[in-house]
């Protein structure tokens, strides 16, 4: 079936441009136009895939979560099981992350901020989830590693790694990164 | 000089509407001609007391980093000495402005997160100014507490707040900032 392979990479390549493009400048200031052309397809095409920009967006995001779902894997793999060095390899991982040249932050945190005002965008919803995906995996980590109240830690090492992501993109400095592994291992470490 | 004031008047009329319109729908998405409107100016009126949409952000962002400084003066009023109380107070203040109708987060954070891609863009120089005076008025409100190495636990107040507004803006849900204030007090009670 030629033909509908062929569909399917056309939508991937529109899907994989389109993300490359709101990642980067944001959903707002990235028309249509700009997407069709760099994933070498008519505006006509673009609209035969996807009905609108918002429909678009939802399969970019699908598209991330799977992407971060493998990025996770990546860091799980190569994270020690000891919880210290755990956390300094997760941060490290952060930073080195944040250190790339067109790095922008979490793709689902600027989407929900940028979409602030339209609680109820369906791409907001994907956003949730994936948030409560990466907060799960971190769960299982800690427990794995034998921390007591995993899903508390967890949250705390969710919000951690926000602020740590807002104040890198904010000053380019990943000092934030190392503070924020330092605090989590505190957090960790405290006997009640 | 009535001119003169006038002047003033419909400058501050001008940044007063962008801000509101900014913080709202975010700068991309904002027209010069909305904010015209929305500020009962004609567009070349608007143009005549800035030059470009870039510096009519630069005006709103130094009326919000003023509007910043006001608020840390009233939440500092209504902080209890002990640090607990402080902390607990500081974190409830913030999730009470979460939880306003309109609420889009830190409108610097938005602005950086928007402006991801221009990392040399006059806007981003404001914000981070904005953000280190936090933190320094966070220092010294531990230092009055007698907190021990206060400028340490600013950093790590930093990052549980910066996390806390995004994860309250993803989720709707104030939970994060309680986990926030909880962090922040083990951190600071923490014995070394």
């Amino acid at each position: 079936m030629p033909i509908k392979r062929n569909k399917a990479q056309t939508h991937q390549r529109i899907v994989e441009a389109a993300y490359r493009l709101f990642y980067r400048q944001g959903f707002a200031r990235v028309g249509v136009d700009v997407i069709a052309a760099r994933a070498s397809v008519t505006k006509r095409t673009l609209y035969s895939h996807f009905r609108s920009k918002d429909d678009l967006l939802s399969a970019v995001l699908v598209h991330y979560s799977e992407l971060q779902l493998a990025r996770l894997q990546v860091i799980g793999d190569r994270m020690p099981q000891e919880h210290d060095a755990m956390l300094d390899s997760f941060f490290g991982q952060l930073a080195e992350w944040a250190g790339k040249p067109r790095w922008s932050g979490s793709g689902f945190t600027r989407l929900v901020v940028e979409l602030a005002d339209l609680p109820g965008h369906p791409a907001r919803a994907i956003a949730r989830r994936a948030k409560i995906a990466t907060e799960d995996w971190l769960a299982q980590c800690l427990k794995k590693a034998r921390v007591s109240s995993p899903g508390e830690r967890a949250r705390e090492i969710m919000l951690l790694m926000e602020g740590a992501m807002a104040l890198m993109l904010i000053h380019g400095d990943r000092a934030y990164a190392d503070a924020a592994a330092a605090a989590a291992k505190r957090l960790i470490n405290q006997r009640r």
